[in-house]
Formats: structure tokens, C-alpha cells, sequence
């Protein structure tokens, strides 16, 4: 049968946004059945109550700025806890397959003779999307979607470039963008994107605790930094951002920072 | 409370890529308390036993070639059960915010005074990595990833050109594909993509029916029409592909046809 998880076997599993209720089915079942879970520091801790009391449970940090474990270091330990014989869950927020390092971890785990399997996850592109209740397509507007990490190396932004980030029908979803914003704002910008272009950043996407500015593209990083977000960073750009419903939230802690700026 | 269904409301559901297990817990709560259900031709069997015996079920179609409801056809029919009372879940295979209609579905229905919520799923892409314990990214050569459809107007595609559908180091997801391989193919080589791109195609990507071929970009066309798939099709192009696992999956619905070929 798919989907057992027979002693010594890694799971390699996305979490989701972080609320317990967008876990897959078969996610939480792998952390019920855990007797490890390395977890990311993205991960909630109504998440990590599903897992059974005896599991062993190890933090591997990965948060932008704060202390972490190298990956090196999750790498051996997954590989000894598996050893051990026990049932691992590596719990990654979002979909481990975009931006979570899934083929790397996966890679050293064959290399040791250790069987994985990935279970997929919502994206925080599309939790982000779906509590603003905003589509990332739209027929005519909003034909593609591009997704990149706005993560700096030596103050640059590494991995966004080339003309579709300035396509005005692409819809980008940006992620592990809070440091980045101006620069990311500038880039686009210089590559021909309208500075009026409606854009968003979403800290927590996903999450009760989620917080929203909603600006043009060229105002976005002065909001952004108004608003002083902690945790991570989605930031949203192109015309689909337009329909994003803030009235629609009735949760107290989505502040609309943007507006209550401009009221 | 966020995430009640009060009579009269609708909720765009993200129904995953079929497999029950792969709906969220949100989504699957939904469907339980639906009293009414239009879903999608590509919602399994499975995902629709969830639902109440007495919840009214219609199927919408909007399968790729087939007899399918115009979607001025699927407006009205939520606004009528909006209408009712009843407490309405459209359900949508895979994320309802990519190529989902979504924002079409919540104007029409805000336009008729109707609320609406967004519950988001696992997207196409997502699942097929997954089964095929693939990453989507990857660092050094894999940094970024495209999403978009593949689909003919007037026998050519319609939305996929740009540079970034050349860019070695960004990763396609072509959704609705079945039909317009053999032009993607000639697309990304005319725009510079490397022929010997691997890539490949699934089929019902995410159900335990998937099934996929694996060859380079140049062959995939000649590889696909031998497989003369019926179901829906995802083609995934990049480095990333070269880490797909085939040998992992159990299932012997996964028919590797490429593979069984070159034997």
C-alpha cells in the first residue's frame, strides 16, 4: 500500500500555511503517526499537537535572521532518528517541493540508504490568495504565475531577474520577501513594471494571526516598513491584487495596516 | 467565527488534485456540510462521497474536449441555490485561485449580493512533484517557477511565451496541456530552450490513476501520443525533472510508458 510508513522511513511532509485545518488529510496522518518530527520554525503549534506525546520533536529553526540549524545538521539527523528505526516526519510550512530544500534532503537521504516520500501542501501563494479571496490567474489580466524567493545575497536580490517578473499579465508571488521589499519593488520597477501596479505583502499568509498592506507597487516598500512585520513575508504583485477582499475578514488580527494608515 | 457556512453563502472549494487524502481538513469539512455541490468533471468519486447523502450534487463538466455548462450556466445555478438557503460548495480540482475562475465566480456572485469564501487546495503542479518525490525548485538550478496553461486558441497557444519560458533556471508547470505538447515543445526550443530540457507529462496527476511519461523536451511529443492519454495533463519542464523518482511508486496504475518503451 502507498502512504504506510514503515519504521526507518523519512516522510517529507508540507504543512501548509500553518492553520491545523489546511493540513492535508494525509499530512495530519503522518504526524499522528509520527515518532520523530523535525519540524521548520514556521510550523504552528496547533500542528505540532497532532503529533502523539512520545514523539520526539526538534525544532530545526530555518527562520529568516534567527538562529537555525544548518541543513547539514537536519540532513544527519534525519538520517540517525531514521536508523533508529523510528517513523520521521519532516514537516516543511507550505509545499516542500517549492522553495523547502526537498530535493536536497531527499538526495542525502538515498545517498544513506534511507527511503523518503513527499507529501505535497498548500503553497502560501495560495493561502495567501484564498484569505483575501483573490484569484493569483485571471482571463486577460493575469495569464501566468511566476513564483521566486526575494531573498538578498550581498544586499541584491539572488533569484529574481528576466522580463516575465515585468510582464503585466503575470501575477508574481514572491516569498522569504521581508527584507527585500524595496529592493524587489526597484527592480521590478526598472524592468519595466508600473510602479501603479497593485501589490500586497501578507506576513503569517495563512494563519489566524495574518497581517495585510496593500499599496501600488512603487508606495510598497514605505508601507511595508510603517507596518514592521516580524514573520514571514508573501508579497503578491500584478492586477489580480486588485480584488483582494480585506472586508471580507471578520478575523480582528488581519489588520489592514495600509488603511487604517490612510484613514 | 471565520470558516461558519451560514444558508446562503457559497464556498469556492480547492478540491486537490483528486485523491480524498490530498483535500485539506478545511475543505473536507465543507463538503461535509454542503447542502448543495457543483463540482468540477475532475472531482474524484471519492472527494464527492464526503458530502451528505441529501446534499444536492451537479456536475459542471469543464473537462478539456467534453460537453461542459457555460460558466454564465454555473453562475446562475449558485446564485438559484444561494438563493434557496441551502449552504453552497463549488468545488474545484486543485487550487481555486490558479486557473481556477475564481475571481469570475466571486464577482458574479458578490454582484448578486451573495457572500462567498475561498478555501485554497494543493495545486496540479504540487502533486505530481510530490508523486513523483520530485522538487518544483531547487537551489543553483532550479530558482524559480512558472505556472501557466497550455492551451490552443486557433491552434496556438495561447498563453505561454516570454523569456522566462526559456530561462534554464526556471521550472514550467503547463496545466491543460493534453492537447498542445507537440507546440509547446516547438515554443520553448524556438525560444531558446535547450531540446534535451528533460521533461515530462502526467496524467491525473496526484490520483492513484496517474499516469507519466519521461523523455526530453524535443521527444516528448512522439513519447506523449504513444501514451495517448485521456485525462487531464500536466507537462513539468527543467533540471528538476532529471530528480523525478519513478521507481519509488508502488502503484502499478503508474505506468511508466517511456520507460516500458526504451526496454
Amino acid at each position: 500500500m502507498p502512504h504506510e510508513h514503515p519504521p526507518g522511513m523519512v516522510k517529507l511532509v508540507g504543512a501548509g500555511p500553518g492553520s491545523a485545518d489546511l493540513l492535508t488529510l494525509r499530512a495530519a496522518r503522518a504526524i499522528e503517526n509520527a515518532e520523530a518530527l523535525l519540524y521548520d520554525a514556521l510550523v504552528a503549534d496547533e500542528i505540532l499537537a497532532l503529533a502523539p506525546a512520545a514523539c520526539v520533536k526538534i525544532q530545526t529553526g530555518k527562520r529568516a535572521g534567527r538562529t537555525s540549524m544548518k541543513q547539514e545538521t537536519i540532513n544527519r539527523l534525519m538520517v540517525r532518528m531514521a536508523r533508529r528505526g523510528l517513523r520521521v516526519v519532516r514537516l516543511k510550512g507550505g509545499d516542500p517541493s517549492v522553495f523547502g530544500r526537498v530535493g536536497e534532503e531527499r538526495a542525502f537521504l538515498a545517498r544513506h540508504g534511507i527511503a523518503s516520500e513527499v507529501i505535497p501542501g498548500v503553497t502560501a501563494a495560495s493561502a495567501a490568495a484564498a484569505q483575501l479571496q483573490m484569484p493569483l490567474t485571471h482571463r486577460g489580466e493575469a495569464r501566468r504565475l511566476l513564483l521566486a524567493t526575494a531573498t538578498l545575497r550581498d544586499g541584491r536580490l539572488a533569484d529574481l531577474d528576466g522580463a516575465d517578473a515585468a510582464d503585466p499579465k503575470t501575477t508574481l508571488a514572491l516569498y522569504m520577501a521581508h527584507q527585500s521589499v524595496a529592493a524587489v519593488a526597484s527592480r521590478l520597477i526598472a524592468a519595466g513594471r508600473s510602479p501603479a501596479t497593485p501589490a500586497l505583502a501578507v506576513e503569517n499568509a495563512g494563519r489566524p494571526d495574518a497581517r495585510v498592506v496593500f499599496a501600488d507597487l512603487q508606495s510598497l516598500p514605505a508601507v511595508l516598513a510603517e507596518a514592521a512585520f516580524d514573520g514571514p513575508v508573501v508579497i503578491l504583485v500584478g492586477e489580480v491584487v486588485r480584488q483582494a477582499e480585506f472586508a471580507a475578514f471578520t478575523d480582528p488580527n488581519l489588520a489592514m495596516l495600509s488603511l487604517e494608515a490612510q484613514a
